[in-house]
């Protein structure tokens, strides 16, 4: 925990990992804008205090955990790492999200398609162009590698550095899924990190984890698909993102505040500004009002279709497919298309969404021989729950307003009614 | 737990409580912007979270946190509340923090400047001005009964009812001192809340404590303490504090927000739009730039004086001779007034200031004798430690900006010699 | 939580459920010498607390959280259960556990060996013969009937009201798996209890649980599954067990204290007095010697059977066919057959064996349509996990002292590779 | 947190303090009898049970706690340890309670009158007799060095070594504090361990707290109080550890087992055999019987007289002056000497008694001046609170069977009349 050498400036104490020591080079690092900036962007959403009043921590305290568990990785990792790759680490981690616009993923829709970019290309941007740039030299920190590797992109040969902060078993996800669970009261939790990291070590230079901690691996698994249904694909958490998705769509019509030309205007917007923005134009105004009355958009339809249908899948993550489906189901209620929304895991929207498609089953682990040697394994070979567990995500959801919530619901029956879905749920 | 005959919507989620009840009346209630809005009003400040980054509480999940305990204490005392009782006081438990302002007790000298308000004058204005009224009415409520109830001011004979919501041992403060615990981290409590409630009585009208539960009740006023110094008076969370006023004043002056004509204006006003305000105001802009880089004020002096003398108590609260010290500290250090800040835990931006000096001496306890009958003592008789408790506010600080830190500390130790304060703390 | 119209005699404070409110007649009941014994049973094994050092929590205080969960659920129940019912479940939670025998499920198997009966008959049995029958009786209890729905064997057609008790999703699971976890710092848990409580109802005389909470259902069977890998089945808490059972066995033999003539005489036996007596008999005292040094057994050999292949599931499970395969092993590695033990999940030493292998995929669930009406469905169908999580307990392992594991080890390989064992873990 | 150059065995998990590292020389330690009998030593009484149910855990599991935290503590001191002296530390701390007699405190009186010896002294004596002074040796441990550190008795000249183990800010209150708290549920923590810990330092090769932390300083003060108001020297607590206390004198009378010759004889005593021994034994066997009912005795009387009548206290914690009082009592009351008993703080029987009496103001502090000089200040003229609390502990109790207590009550109220007693409460 102890990076010998450094000169330490304090503690900060955090309710998830108590005191975080923290050296006068991070402090000078923490106290920038980029980095102060994330106390007025929220972890979860929005939307997740809709459902759970307490989730109101942000990206700030997140980032000082991640701070701080990359570095007690970084640490007992028995592959061992310089003192220089430790520092790289605990920033790197530290300077993750600092790319994420207002609402975090809520924002990344209209990035995406406004500026071609994502939350990481942004992360990278701010740090090699806002003061973080000069301020990191200074300190003796190489910008070009610290950008990369803080989106898990570094060219080194030592791939498990970008592993620590971005892949399946990250200490950005040990992070969140804790504190998340701990700041919403839901109990998906807990996982035993740090039985992870003391068990994780490196293999052909990738990140692993020991056989002998499969069930603690397995409840990560777990423990992230229950945060996915009780927290950010909650029915009621994307009624409210899908309103101020479209709310930010709208507005920015109007406004143009995506049209980013400089890293101060790309700054200036957090949750508070952008949340004042939205309320003041004219046409946002009117979902602004209904969200401050938590009126709501209604779940009208529910499914569940199966993973190995893969043209199921594909047809509903195809975004044009999707929208002609939601079409369908609006002309048949006899109602503008506008009025009706089909919600999947797979829009840019939902956090992780894209990670919880393609990841689990790539989680490498290995069995230590007696002799010390060992053996990578597949952990779809050696755990039976890996592949079930992905069915959690394959939902299908069809939102209106209150008002037309019956004649939706029926006519989304029909419409799906060839898919292969299952468990339906109407409402 | 449950009120026979309410229909019930539903249950809440809260990291606090776990799941609390409420029926379709209160959600009713919730769902309106008066209440909704205090999600944008944070508990603590803010400033808090400079020093504690996990702490973004609202006011929205403390005052659902009321409801609860205000519905669990009326159903348990012994003396017996009729149902409409028992309704009454969870809704204006809920209530209680309607009128606070953008960063609560930082708007509330600005606000009383201004208007000559207090935040509790202005939560009897939103509930009757607002669409609460009409709502409250609808749901069989007297709006007259509610509104003065929720700060603790209804001519019932009943007075504990009052006390419920605002008094030494009320369930707000049971409610912020766990809830503010738990999100900053900051290891003061906890208290058991429970052991208070399930031992509290009704003597001659007034909440009372048993006095078995005399460990609690003391553990309780500790814990205030604790919460005071730790977090509510904490050096660094007033030199933001102590900012973030003056920026809200000299915005003022040029926007004017606080001429506040009708509710909506006022509702207008929260923590985000204030901010947004601040950051583009000409004259306030300076300030926020500085703390979105956490530049602060430091403290070069601190000093804790005797309560016993009265003297000093009155001189250091009277708002002109504590300016007026201030001036004489500027001067000699041959700064700008302006550039010295005095301060004292009897500022109104210090949350609870008032309720600190003057309360803690008088819960009342009783003495249950084995007959049954029920003896009233006063708390200072039987307990020792709760008189020389009051001595850990008697704080006074100065502040003045980092270049010039030595010179005021100089200066300050020399004006302030002649008044009786002692452990003095020089930096 | 109140029961109108009883007589309250206090509180007492459990570090799960806080203050458990018990009345006057529960307190009598409490005082009596079959429930206080329980304070010598400790809840895990013995065995647990060589892996978990803090697990050394007793039945009694489980005991006292399953009458005040048992209420909880009571008083919850959309049915509605009358006073009189609510008392009962009270009291049959509380006495549940009371037939235990010294080290619980480790003095199982002898238990059924020398007296044919199991400890829900001796449960019964201590409830009917000791001092309890009197006290249940003058405290307005029938005896008759709290003696069979202590152990779900009553007779009632309200079948739901032994169900609370025991079966799938029984109070009794829900307190251990949570305090289990709390006292061990074994972090499979914590599941939300209090929604499963909330959402639950009755069908067709049966407890069952809403769909809504389906992933809290499925939280709960992946905690039990959590819990029996992570303790109750853990390789070291087992290596205890089997040595602490082989002490029981052979003292028996020399001292024959299972030859129980009165309750007198089985209520002398607890945790304590039979430690101390292993320590004194001849024959156990070498057995005592090492355990009280933890010199385990050690594992030599670990396979994971797959469950569908019934025969081989039969074959293990079948005590006269398992000892032959372990004397195999024995001889293949030129040792005593007393040198190797095979072991299993479903020996009766393994508490809640026979629960896992038969129970998970009962748990009834229903659908409430919008009408009201409630569909009863089948857990398997509506959730994808539940059969694959079965795969987790079909392990066996051998064991034998640290000296011949490497001889053990090959010489299992070799007899058990005719078997369909995967995921083969040797030492 | 770890000890580079040597070798590690593995984790044990604590509820408490999560994983703790421990080396393979600390194994085998741990692997003893005198260190494994402690799992069957309870760390509170016993008694605390019949109060808190929870409060089961052991000698054992603290004891690693300590050896965690004295670990952690000496290698974060700013003076700088070398690696030699924080391997002592750990282990010093591990086998500081290996001399405790079955039941601890309650086994003391009897210890001190038979042998003269204290459990202080027994530790050393375990050490060096048993089979750790030979392991130790292996390990490369002074077994002198390591006797006397263990009870804080080490003649180095660094006696901040002793005090880490050994003073009235240990890390042995600093755990038993915590894990106190946790298992009984009694609420009068936590307090900020770690920040006691990151800011003490070593003054004049003293242990000292930097001013900073005085607030922590003073709530671990507090919560030491409070632990005494509600475990140790709770009113139910006491009656069960007066009556064990004499159960284990009248079995001595007839059973001889504090002559103890070897260190073998010893070691077999354990709560487990002596509460067997207990119910067997003649003398003892009715106290037993009624424990083993919770039938105990009441308290009649309670008192709490001034600190600094220094006369009354003297003739409180004299033994002699005490049991004149209690027959004078008896007497008044009609009845034999032997039904009542005075029960104040001082007994050796009562938990930390002596260190409550003696060291709250011994606690030295110090103030760090800008220019890096500590100096040292008395912690009662910084802190206004400790005095005060002092108060807490000066209670003098008269306890008697439920059938004589009105009569006692009264005869004790006449008899204490002349003594400045304060708020006295009378059942």
């Amino acid at each position: 925990m102890i990076m010998s050498g450094e000169k330490y400036w304090g503690f900060i104490k955090d309710p998830i990992h108590g005191y975080i020591r923290i050296t006068s080079s991070e402090k000078r690092i923490i106290d920038t804008r980029p980095v102060q900036r994330l106390r007025r962007i929220r972890q979860l959403g929005p939307g997740a205090e809709y459902v759970y009043p307490g989730a109101n921590h942000t990206r700030f305290e997140h980032s000082l955990g991640c701070l701080y568990l990359g570095g007690v990785l970084a640490e007992s990792l028995p592959v061992g790492l310089s003192r220089k790759e430790v520092r790289e680490v605990r920033i790197a981690a530290l300077l993750h999200d600092v790319g994420h616009g207002p609402f975090s993923h809520v924002f990344e829709p209209l990035l995406n398609r406004c500026t071609g970019k994502t939350h990481e290309d942004m992360t990278e941007w701010v740090i090699e162009k806002s003061e973080l740039a000069e301020i990191l030299t200074t300190e003796g920190y190489e910008v070009d590698r610290i950008k990369s590797m803080a989106v898990g992109r570094s060219k080194t040969k030592r791939i498990f550095l970008n592993q620590i902060i971005r892949s399946t078993v990250d200490v950005d996800k040990m992070d969140f899924l804790i504190r998340d669970s701990y700041h919403t009261g839901a109990e998906y939790g807990p996982i035993d990190i740090f039985r992870l990291i003391y068990t994780m070590d490196v293999l052909n230079s990738n990140l692993a984890v020991d056989l002998t901690a499969l069930p603690t691996l397995e409840a990560f698994v777990i423990a992230r698909i229950g945060a996915f249904r009780a927290v950010y694909f909650h029915r009621t958490v994307r009624a409210f993102q899908i309103m101020l998705e479209k709310a930010l769509r709208i507005a920015n019509e109007e406004m143009g505040f995506v049209d980013i030309h400089s890293k101060d205007d790309y700054l200036d917007l957090d949750d508070y500004s952008m949340w004042t923005l939205l309320r003041k134009c004219e046409k946002s105004r009117d979902i602004v009002r209904d969200l401050e009355r938590r009126k709501l958009l209604k779940c009208s339809f529910e499914g569940c279709f199966f993973i190995k249908d893969s043209l199921t899948t594909s047809l509903l993550t195809n975004e044009t497919i999707r929208q002609r489906l939601g079409e369908q189901i609006a002309e048949r209620a006899g109602l503008d298309k506008e009025q009706v929304i089909l919600d999947v895991p797979s829009v840019p929207s939902v956090p992780y969404y894209h990670s919880l498609s393609t990841e689990p089953m790539e989680i490498p682990v290995f069995y230590k021989r007696r002799d010390g040697q060992r053996i990578p394994m597949k952990l779809s070979e050696v755990s039976r729950i890996i592949e079930p567990l992905q069915a959690f995500m394959n939902i299908v959801r069809v939102y209106t307003d209150s008002m037309n919530r019956e004649k939706v619901s029926k006519s989304a029956r029909e419409v799906l009614s060839d898919l292969p879905i299952s468990t339906e749920v109407s409402y």
